[in-house]
């Protein structure tokens, strides 16, 4: 077994760097923050004996040597950055869960045939700047480099830029390294884990996404003094989206998701009818089938409700990910982990987009999720227990040495 | 006929002070620039020979004496503050139309019974200090002088010590005059009178109005991971409730309006469910029954949609006032000279709240209209024709001339 109080103490030690309002943590992306949390994590890396290689993404990998010089690396990892108002564990219980998994093998003189790589990768959040997951899928080759150092802040700053500021551009080529299989402990930032009562989930599978940008185009004009039926109001067209895509989403259970997160209407203004709305869907499933059909479903509803309402509307895919199957051969090693230690488990979809679902594309990889208080995340409240942490970061520990090899 | 050029140069001059950024004008309540307004609009009083009073609100009254020094004063005018992006023709047309009926009396040397007062009603639009009509409010007894300067603007300075600082508290007691009669010349702000190709509206109504701020509260949560029965979203609930007003006033047609103008979801990030709305509703119409169902209607509909959903809801009023029948016989007297004079016209009622809504409360009151480019107002592009604006003034001319007596 792991030890559960340092890996605890370690998460508390992290969340002092970039504190939040509210209990949580802003560490985002390529800030001094960021910086901050990098260099801690390195000098414990250093401290447990690994040697630290970083890319020209910033994705840092410290290494900790096997007993076989010629055998591929096992990966663990995920990220160290974080919202705007972010939790303390979301991403950060990945890497320092990978790194007590090291430290306990320390600990045990245990030696392992193939290297074990534990990994921070850069901008997770894509909260600073979008999209989300940029450095992984850069690593899987779904971006190019130039693409992701031309990303700005909402200030216009570059990502290209901000990573050469805070000094973490490395000298390997993005990508270069292969990998003997890839492990990302997560919290599940969902309620079901908690809802079922299970220490543990093996994540079988990663849904497909896609975010679609809607712009309504009508007319402002006086609530007042303008009649009903020579409105053009781009305000009343997002709410009857907004609406089919819950509708559409629905039709589709089980299996699919679908919500608005993003809602704005101009001017904002108590007596002036919207002349134009900008909002944002988010639709997922993890089978590719539902995700194509709900796609074209929203699209042919949105244009239905702007031809209705003579509304204008364009609309942008901003973001977009295929299911992920993950590896069934480490899923087995996971379940028979979690079984063998006596944690109670299930098998579960991942609802949202992790650095392993770029991963999986370029090497055998799976997730382990553990529960977190009301499924609250991306929230400063975010919460976990340290049983759970503990729970999770064995079963990682039975994984890598499963796969491995002592 | 009055002088429409002359009208003109004035409202361009006018316009010159406190421009906006795309040809209109920013020149809101108790700024520097409304000082200037007022200080040119003051100096061409003088020049027409007519005295000014301010009374504690910052109204304005510039009187033209009658032949009767005992008669009641008729009363013309509007206001000389606009939208922050406003535009060059609410209410100013109304104070520069009236100051022409008065500079063409002198030319023609007209002499009344009944004195002629040109007024400048102060915050009108209510864009800095809400609620609009805050001095006509107050002078017709609707609110009282400590709530007015009560009010904050967005930075947080009062409505008291900012028209302190611009110099224009008055030594008159608000709504201690006594009115014969009061005349406000308004653009339409609606699309009626130019798709009906009429010179001239007659203002028989105005639509009473209940402003409702509605917050719902569910549950910030991720779009990916969270199951679909598990979600409480305030922004799908903000849909429906949209969706509700809409459907409401069309039930209730002819003769109601109602949309939402704010909308507003917390965090409004593309991958988080909303877990806050809030958003207000505007619903007016001329018939008090109507708008007494339409109030509970939609208070009775959010809350089912709350309950439907498992939000949190709290309903506030934030601004109302009753359906105004406006004095039958000065409706008649407008009407006369519309006709007389070989202008096009039709009865209207007034979609937008006016000084002279709340002024109908103490004196009999009436509004002529001036029609107004695609309806558009509260709009830097809000535009109208000189020929209108020169209409819409000599019917107030004349209007004044048969209710003062000549
Ligand atoms: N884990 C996570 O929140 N990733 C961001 C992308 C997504 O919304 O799934
Ligand atoms: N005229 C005008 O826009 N007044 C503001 C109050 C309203 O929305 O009717």
């Amino acid at each position: 077994r792991i030890n559960g109080e340092r890996l605890w103490d370690s998460l508390m030690e992290m969340a002092q760097i970039g504190p939040g309002v509210a209990g949580g943590n802003n560490r985002q992306t390529l800030t001094d923050e960021d910086a901050k949390g990098r260099a801690l994590f390195q000098s414990w890396c250093d401290a447990a004996g690994m040697s630290m290689g970083v890319d020209t993404m910033g994705n840092m990998f410290a290494t900790r040597e096997g007993t076989d010089a010629g055998a591929l690396p096992v990966y663990m990892g995920s990220h160290l950055d974080t919202q705007p108002t972010g939790g303390k564990y979301d991403g950060v219980l990945g890497v320092l869960g990978a790194l007590e998994v090291v430290r306990s093998m320390n600990d045990a003189g245990i030696k392992t045939k193939h290297p074990i790589v534990v990994t921070n990768w850069t901008n997770e959040e894509g909260a600073r700047f979008a999209p989300a997951m940029l450095a992984s899928g850069v690593f899987a080759g779904m971006h190019s480099q130039e693409y992701a150092y031309d990303r700005q802040d909402g200030e216009g700053l570059r990502f290209g830029d901000e990573l050469a500021r805070i000094g973490w551009v490395g000298d390997e080529k993005v990508g270069a390294r292969k990998m003997h299989a890839m492990i990302e402990l997560h919290i599940e930032q969902g309620p079901i884990l908690e809802a079922e009562g299970r220490d543990v989930g093996v994540v079988t599978h990663g849904q497909g996404l896609w975010w679609l940008e809607i712009t309504l185009t009508g007319k402002d004009a006086h609530t007042g003094s303008t009649p009903m039926n020579m409105r053009v109001n781009a305000g009343l067209g997002m709410a009857r989206i907004t609406e089919a895509v819950h509708r559409i989403a629905m039709s589709h259970q089980p299996g699919a998701v679908g919500a608005v997160g993003q809602s704005n209407v101009y001017p904002n203004s108590r007596n002036v009818i919207p002349g134009k709305a900008v909002f944002t869907v988010d639709i997922r499933s993890p089978d590719q089938d539902k995700l194509d059909a709900m796609k074209a479903e929203v699209t042919r509803a949105a244009h239905a409700v702007a031809a209705e309402l003579g509304l204008g509307i364009a609309i942008e895919d901003v973001g977009h990910f295929d299911p992920v199957t993950f590896d069934a051969g480490l899923v087995t090693v996971v379940r028979a982990a979690a079984e063998r230690l006596g944690y109670s488990h299930m098998d579960l979809i991942s609802g949202a987009g992790h650095d392993a679902c770029w991963i999986n594309r370029v090497a055998p990889t799976v997730m382990i999720m553990c529960p977190c208080v009301d499924g609250l995340s991306h929230n400063e409240a975010e919460e976990i227990s340290p049983e759970w942490a503990a729970a999770g970061t064995d079963v990682m520990f039975h994984t890598v040495l499963e796969v491995a090899g002592v």
